[in-house]
């Protein structure tokens, strides 16, 4: 399959303690790259599709880093940018047990967020563009950020191309001077396949209802180009184990995927990214339920790998769709 | 919260192979540093409690990386002594499912274990301590060791401070030609908060009992000074998974914790110093019962941190007390 | 005890990435070397038996690095041969929660699949031995191998030495033109305890059964000098946790081990061969109840222990069998 | 001894590849901390004298680490403040031979840069000081972090304390809208003991001078309370090997150390800081060429140490001046 | 600058002791990959030029892991192809002092050695090619691989793309049944830079000589397309220091490159790779003094880097060239 | 060549900072085995000969560990002993530059030191035996391993054994109230091959002498027994660096070896074992000038690999003897 799928956002530089180390005794990091929007293209390109990442990164060797992070992992950089500035940061503590898990974000003044985006030929990054996604953390960082992310759904909107978009609230964010309100429904209204829970639906489109059905209801009458609405469910029973499963509206029924118990967790950042390149990867090829139950089983293999992206291939998560070989030893 | 609180004891260098390795196959070891008393000591500074630890090293550069360890950790070093002689080592493997973890004490002649305390001011010492904490590891040492303890424990005294006693019964000690029954009862007689398990009423106190109420009545009775007695509960389903409970003895009932189920443990040294530092800052601050919560939430964190040490904070403690956010990915 | 094993088959380097880290992802490979069979010979020198084990290695250091591997674990190298070839490799990663464990092979061509064995003095290997062990994969990688095979299998029986053989069908070997049916029987019948699953009965027996029972009484019949059937059966709930028990066939029934549920499993490879060096053990010393108890405890033991090797002490297997201090930690 | 010696400046986490590795090829960062006056401190407390640093970090865990980590190396923290902001970081890649070693610094917008020192007790800070020692790089980042200065030198020279300043004039500084010229020469007026090259001279104090004798009569007129000028010069032969030597005007004549050539440096961050603390505890104890020989010794046996601290004994820089036991094995 | 430049050859992953550990002692690997042609891309990549490497890898994550690494090193992968079979290895130990470095190489039967590439579209692979490098390396390691280099020389003359060869005979390789004179003269006469020592002459080109130069106008008279041929002379102090310049033969004068000398070489592996990859740069770009001082600085350069890729920006090759803040630390 | 070598001494466990971290920051430690004797063994082993090495370790997991060391380095474990106590430790941190190298010793009351001998068969030891080394740190320990080594000595003696001893005069030993002279001259009485410095002389022999050659010729007046008495002489340059040779008196003259110079020493410790190893092969294999060669040589390549253990091969010996492929990479 030669589908593009384009996704725009900052990619920080992962700082995190070893093992479950804590910070206040740590005295390394390991070093991995990551961004929501990133990591849903690293997870597409893994499954053979073209991805193409739209970002900015300062020009020093840390930026150089960032960019030969996403090439490995397949991911287009053509549309790359180099702008003075910060690279993101955020720095992760791994929890255990009772234990939570730790981020310390160290993202403001980016080059990213500081990034004039009026030039970008929107253009030249939609051609030939089968889907693109973004998420409520890039409006969220700064007016420049914003204002980028409305002209991509502009440009996307006005070629035709499927548009995803994960609210993805996040109250440290919106330090600008604008809330969720004042940006997000703008965005919205471009988008047809929304991430969102409750409090995302209260607070980034004001709509507050007791059922998840009735929220998409609600959003679907508020922004009618909406095709599904989607997030997944994890019960916590503790930072090691977690249940998982997801849910899908389509504007008929609201889809319930399979549960997964995860037992032994060992890095759940980049869980609901991964469940998002799998949304995307599913709606694309298959039916609804089908797509639904991809996503989530990408999920799960998530959980099982350390660093941001789900570095997993289309054979592992048909597998465990099919409930194959689950746990085996491979030979 | 300024209060002063005084731990005596010895401190080693931990020597423990990385993740699962046995000590036949590593050749490596991680260094931390840790001792009963000294990591309750650790607790309560991260807690926001002046403590200071009553310790002895060897001169040379290992005892002043032990003595940068209490410092950094936030410990007072005010009454660590220099001495000749060794730095007592201990050398852990950690278990893993149906693996029992080990450790190998190298701790004889330590310049601890040698010291000659009598020159010690005690006086100043305890001067503005509101608490004394000691184990029945310091007797077991040596006779210097167990002198120096009688003479903290009548300076204590003497000055009103209050005393807790954690009798950590060990029969691979006491090699200097005394037993428990020859030196901890007259210790324990200026002991208000006693730890103790019913083999350490036996060994230490003399006392059969069927029943932990039982030992508590017939501890009180020969000991009247003793204001609570305690100990925890683990239920060892494996050395990756244990439950944990604690009870607590007030004069009047016989208090029982919440129970946990720790089930992906990462280091369990140190869980029952982790228990004692919580119920010294539990009891300095809260009603029993919430002592006792207090105490056991702490010693549950514990066991998710590599190191003797509890690097927790008090909200963490007191969020796990609360239930709230249990291994949530806190942003 | 000063028993002597004689165990002959390949032994590779194994290069794991480390903790759970994918091959896309790693940029280290920690080094153990393993085989099935001198898998077999590392645990029983650990209890004490004397083990030697034939094998081959190129002239070059990784080679020396091989023998001296054999050598700290307590394996005689008296019949280590040196020849021309490659050192096999394998690339392990390793799973956790529902993703699988991943073997990449690369041992074609090696010294041993190519070493011609026919200046081999027999008679000298086998002198003063009491126990043969061979497994299925030596005879599947060439036709020097399976050579090499039969001519130590007829020494052994020559000399009344007691052989054990694991079936362990691998469909990828077997490249060298011959297929199980053309090559195994012949082994097999000079073996006395075999292990085999239903699936080894059928592909190298030509043995198709509805139960186990009936399999090994179908077994017997072909190969009358068996006395002896055995295996391990793992209830794979995930990476992280299987359970597993064993059965043992005497001739007269199936016993049936304890079943032990292993829920943080650190490292699986050569679980069966910790099995086998169990069985071997135990039936050189116990009845046949025991025995399998023994086996099966000492594979448990092995899941916690990073590497090919089972690590453990003839104390802590007997422990595990009497269900002493599981999980505990020793002082 | 106990002298008090107050430094003022912040503190960086400081993340190394490891070994020679570069940034573009690193998934690791060693963690240590550093600054240009905290690392004067920290050599001041490897020598026994009591060193209290004054700085800011962030309420977050990376700014209790860092706290932490002053409080490990015997430094005081009574006067570490907490203020919100980031903690300033900077990125360090090791150069070898023709290649040259890399900084990036991620520093601006710190909490240190942020903070209002307004409300500091000057008067507690130096109360019982001997010593203030304050850096170029401070008033360089802000207009709050150059007010800090000054009111700290005031405070100090009120008081009578005696000042070392080492001007070290960064041009990637300096971005807050003032230029050195702006601000120095105010707080050079204050200032005992001036580290000084000949681009200082001009860049922040105006003076041109073709011989570093004229320099310092110059500096001396315009500065009349100045009592030493003094700089390092070092030799670069490539990243690996250095000549290092200082030299000391004290009014009345230009000493000059010893010699030295350094041919397998580990680190050399740092090193000026250990010849400002040789040069401090020099000033303190000896004679003009005695401290300057310690210094600078001092210096040189930086190079040997990874890190930003010079974890050197005062044994070990006198046996240095000495000639003693270079480079021997000590058992 | 686009141009673009084709390089063919193998690619094995490295694994290299850590430090300076010997085979017989280490217990873990460092992995990159590498390779004489491929090495080149990489460096040429940095440099800004469109690489694109010709290659083969097995289909599983090995091969994946090794693709990965050309992109992230900023290689084009259009013409990475994938066929059943080994992907190369080779083993390094680190010399050091007197001890020598050793590489153990494991690539035979590689899926590059043997991958028939009569399929393969060579007009499509030099489409827009300004250059193309070959090494002696692939035609010695099998009949397919001789075959490969043969047929993308043919096309890569046929488009007037310019062609260099490094001759690099290794007595090691050449297993297949045919020698380098059978082979290299017709490949060298496609070839107008000619990488060769004096044994190179001799070996592939049956040219015996007594000077460079006579070499060379020997070579030139059998070879009357080459432009240039050149070398780089070693001078071999030790493991950790050698002397190095290089000579270039334009056709007129034999031109000499400024001389290093190296003290503290961190890996001199691609070195010789990291010369040629300077070479093709400095000839597309700069007259022939300067393109070779250019590729003996890059070489210089690359010798303070772990791995097999030169790792370094055009800034600092052309900083060296100027002798500009060699071994610096840059701010 | 099978020749049996017998050693007899502690084998200490090697706890060393990785790279040049020092004690004050290091939070690892790389563990390896070693001992001045138990080194000479492993060398020899190395080298093909048959080596046993005589020592005592206590009874739990370390002492296997060290157990294993042995044998994995090729050295016979047939007179390795177990007996309660502790195992013998050392930590060490590796110098750079002008900064010495440190070792502290934690050796006391080992199991080896506390040894009775009296029950050793030595007729057994030395059964097939060709040479016996020992060194004066044995003697230096206690009265039991005083009496263990003149038990040995006078045992080797009597079946005309070769015997060399490295006198290895320690001032921080002999704690257990006898002095050198007290102990030694009994010991070199049966001694051929002594290896003295001129300190040694005058400690252990009570011999001073303004010359080696006048030392050599009073002791062999003293201990007319002896045949060659022999030193290394090392030029400390620093850490870093090292000039080493040796001389070799053989009761006719003094031979000098040829003199290297060491410029990048990675690991120094053992060089003087390795010195003593090559030395007992030269002189089992050669004329005495290539005896003295040999050994230095294989001195001077110990200093390029981390650990105790000299792991050269004969050819990197030999190769170095005769300045072939120095420091080159061999392919």
């Amino acid at each position: 399959m030669e589908m593009k799928v384009i996704t725009l956002g900052e990619v920080m530089m992962r700082l995190s303690t070893p093992g479950h180390e804590r910070f206040l005794q740590s005295d390394q990091f390991n070093i991995v790259y990551g961004g929501a929007e990133a990591n849903v293209s690293v997870s597409l390109a893994q499954w053979g599709l073209e991805a193409q990442h739209v970002t900015v990164f300062p020009p020093h060797d840390l930026g150089k880093a960032a960019t030969q992070y996403l090439r490995q992992m397949g991911v287009g950089i053509d549309h790359v940018f180099s702008a003075p500035g910060r690279l993101g940061l955020y720095f992760l503590e791994n929890g255990a047990m009772q234990r939570s898990s730790k981020i310390i974000y160290d993202r403001f003044d980016s080059a990213f967020a500081n990034f004039d985006a009026s030039h970008v030929d929107w253009d030249q990054v939609f051609d030939g563009a089968a889907w693109f996604h973004w998420t409520g953390i890039t409006p969220a960082l700064s007016q420049n950020a914003a204002d980028m992310t409305l002209a991509a759904l502009k440009a996307a909107h006005a070629r035709g191309v499927k548009i995803s978009g994960d609210i993805n609230y996040r109250r440290n964010l919106w330090q600008y001077g604008k809330g969720p309100l004042d940006v997000m429904p703008e965005l919205i209204q471009y988008t047809h396949v929304v991430v969102a829970g409750l409090a995302d639906f209260e607070n980034c489109m004001d709509i507050k209802a007791s059922s998840y059905e009735d929220a998409c209801d609600a959003a679907k009458k508020a922004f009618p180009q909406i095709k599904y609405i989607t997030t997944t469910e994890r019960d916590s029973i503790s930072a090691s184990e977690n249940g998982l499963h997801a849910v899908l509206w389509n504007g008929k029924e609201l889809l319930k995927s399979k549960a997964y118990q995860m037992t032994h967790i060992v890095d759940r950042v980049g869980g609901g990214d991964a469940y998002m390149a799998g949304l995307i990867y599913g709606l694309l090829q298959h039916e609804d339920q089908e797509a639904l139950e991809f996503a989530v089983a990408a999920s799960v293999l998530k959980h099982s790998i350390p660093g941001d992206a789900n570095l997993v291939s289309l054979d592992e998560v048909q597998a465990l769709v099919r409930g194959e070989h689950v746990g085996k030893l491979l030979r």
